[in-house]
């Protein structure tokens, strides 16, 4: 006979999981958009609210979101708002690949490949020379310091140049480009550093990684949009209900899911998916619908970056100074890496990439914790990776309003605002 | 300094855990519309599809989705999928709510009370008169399955009739209020009998139990669109972008919350959140956005369902005769009792509420985990609900389908379309 999994269905439950699921789901929506709200009315970028939101009720402040159990584990509830965290950056860099053409990128390819490139030997130089020069660590630790400071965390950027309707200046699409390239790039570099780390480079690895890399990256763009176009009368013409909706989500998360299975980060394979949806989607409810999941989903992003800062824990103020001291060569590194190439263009563009590549957020975080993993890396050198990390990520923000103030929206925003209003 | 948590941020992480949530809500969907698409070209609902599709990729056939760990407890991601399963029907009973208005409610109230009342009666005493004279199972065990018997599961139905445009036709009306207070009957039940299985019942806490819930479902209903209708042009004025549709979101899950804490189900407080921001949502897109976040999470808690479902687990034929005889049960009896009190409206009307109310799903499956855990139900026991819970879930949906085929899709569920078609 038919029997079934006795596993328990906790979230159905009264009073159970799932009403503290729920709670925090609740906690999350209220604390971020109160804390954009104030932002908003004082001049700041509402992100910067958002992640502070997730500070203050996170463990440091009001202890609201318990991500771990008592005894150190992940709770339910961190698992969960990290998962939605992860959903909440692929729809965000979905529906900003979705304004983007394949030849936006390509006609941006040169520029973008110099920006990623030296944005990202600079402070990779930057990091290692320092902690390398500090004193008290290991040699690996300074690579890994160099490594973490590398890739840029666009979901960020990306969220700031979105809500200022600028997604489509030009200065926007080298970011977006060169942070696919960067993503790439910050692969390999980790790739290395963990071989160095574990004693012996395996070249073949290396390369067989690039390759796939770079190769997944260039089919998509070049073949992406060009197949999704030929197949758009035939998903249309589907049985079930909002067909192209549908085959989008599942070439957004199809796309996430190999980007990730490669080695690079999921939210390249749905940017990827994006690109490849933008021709047809134009006349389509596509990008309403896109927004909207993103606006469900972004505030989880944006809080659960403030959620893992834990103002409880104090270390020395050596290691606050050398936090510091790191934060401010991340910032200016980046800078200066990703600016001068744009240098050519003018002074303006060349500040608006250049700021418009400091955040590192979760990217940074995750080369940390491979460290750690690793025992390449102390506790004290992570805590310090983290802070700049965060640190990067509410600083970019004022930055890139400042940078960008006073740019025309581009065309492709204007449609989707018009579009939106039709639908009001 | 500034130190932060340790807790691993697994899920940016490449080829580790985010790569593996990713994969799997792709093969969710991909399973999920896939065979929808199948079950919709052979005229069959698709909901059952998507059912069948968890079936297969769940433990029973092609284990592509493993929900629980080889060691038996929740892996992540089941927790993930399960989370997403409960967000799927707080937003599709949130939908319904939105094509509700207060005053379709109280139109219903009641008829729609008298038909939760004799579709709760008739089903819990036809299990507990089965299960008595069987033999072999306690007294309290057969209470137990009379108790599973009670509720409704409404998503399945309010899935099946909104793919229709049925969702405001006056028998899905009347589904909808008799599911409202079906679930406080449901509470109440499962309180007494719970009390009975510990030993001693506590009246003072089952009346308090009562008035809670019935109080916070009376209140929302006349309160909840008055009080919305005067805040929404203080809520459009605000600062931060889409500030309805956030505020819909959280009035959502705050009530889904509430609700689950007062002990009914979060789904509940979605759909009274729905019918409070109903007047409101007039002539905005938060019909669309509320319909994007539907067909989105859905399929989670479809496939969900029939995740549960281990094939690979064989019984006795004596329980699986049991489980056909309570599943007959299940259905005749709801059928009915709730097919009576509305005969006196015309035999199609009394046909189309009756099956409307047959599919038991996450609901029964609740109750029966709840006795599991008091010691109260046995694992033979548990697996006879649990199939009389799929299979009522699977059996209503073309009974459904077939009730209400001629059916004119109503005014309100028109005008939703009619926004739909200006979008694209």
């Amino acid at each position: 006979m038919l029997l079934f999994t006795s596993q328990p269905l906790a979230f159905f439950a009264s009073g159970s999981e799932g009403a503290k699921i729920l709670l925090a789901i609740f906690i999350v929506l209220v604390a971020a958009k109160l804390f954009a709200e104030i932002f908003e009315r004082l001049k700041q970028p509402a992100v910067v609210g958002e992640i502070l939101a997730g500070v203050l009720i996170g463990a440091s402040a009001l202890n609201l979101i318990q991500t771990v159990t008592p005894s150190g584990e992940a709770a339910t509830v961190g698992i969960v708002i990290d998962s939605l965290a992860e959903i909440g950056v692929i729809f965000l860099l979905f529906t900003v690949g979705l304004e983007t053409r394949p030849s936006d990128i390509f006609k941006v390819g040169k520029i973008a490949t110099l920006v990623a490139f030296m944005g990202a030997a600079l402070p990779f130089l930057a990091g290692w020379g320092i902690v390398a020069l500090w004193g008290g660590y290991s040699g690996i630790e300074a690579i890994f310091t160099g490594a973490a400071m590398v890739a840029t965390s666009v979901g960020i950027t990306a969220r700031v140049l979105s809500s200022m309707g600028l997604i489509s200046a030009d200065a926007s699409r080298i970011i977006l480009a060169a942070a696919v390239i960067d993503d790439v790039i910050g692969l390999l570099v980790l790739a290395v550093v963990s071989s160095l780390a574990s004693g012996s480079i395996n070249y073949l690895h290396i390369i067989f990684t690039a390759v796939l890399a770079i190769g997944f990256t260039i089919f998509i763009i070049w073949l992406g949009a060009r197949t999704v176009n030929r197949m758009k009368e035939k998903i249309e013409a589907l049985q079930i209900q909002h067909s192209l909706f549908i085959f989008s989500l599942i070439l957004c998360f199809g796309l996430a899911a190999v980007a990730n299975l490669i080695g690079i980060a999921g939210i390249i394979g749905a940017f990827l998916a994006g690109v490849a949806l933008s021709e047809a989607s134009d006349e389509t409810d596509l990008h309403h619908r896109a927004h909207t999941l993103t606006e469900f989903t972004t505030p989880f992003f944006l809080v659960n970056i403030g959620l893992k800062l834990n103002l409880a824990v104090f270390a020395s103020t050596q290691i606050l100074l050398l936090a510091t001291v790191v934060t401010v060569l991340a910032v200016i590194a980046k800078f200066i890496g990703c600016g001068i190439p744009v240098y050519q263009s003018g002074k303006r563009r060349a500040i608006q990439v250049g700021v418009g590549m400091i955040p590192r957020g979760e990217v940074g975080i995750v080369v940390a914790q491979i460290g750690l993993s690793l025992s390449a890396v102390s506790d004290a050198m992570y805590a310090v990776v983290l802070f700049m990390a965060v640190a990067t990520t509410l600083i970019a923000p004022p930055l890139i309003k400042w940078a960008f103030a006073g740019e025309q929206p581009g065309e492709e925003k204007l449609s989707t605002r018009e579009l939106e209003y039709d639908i009001r």
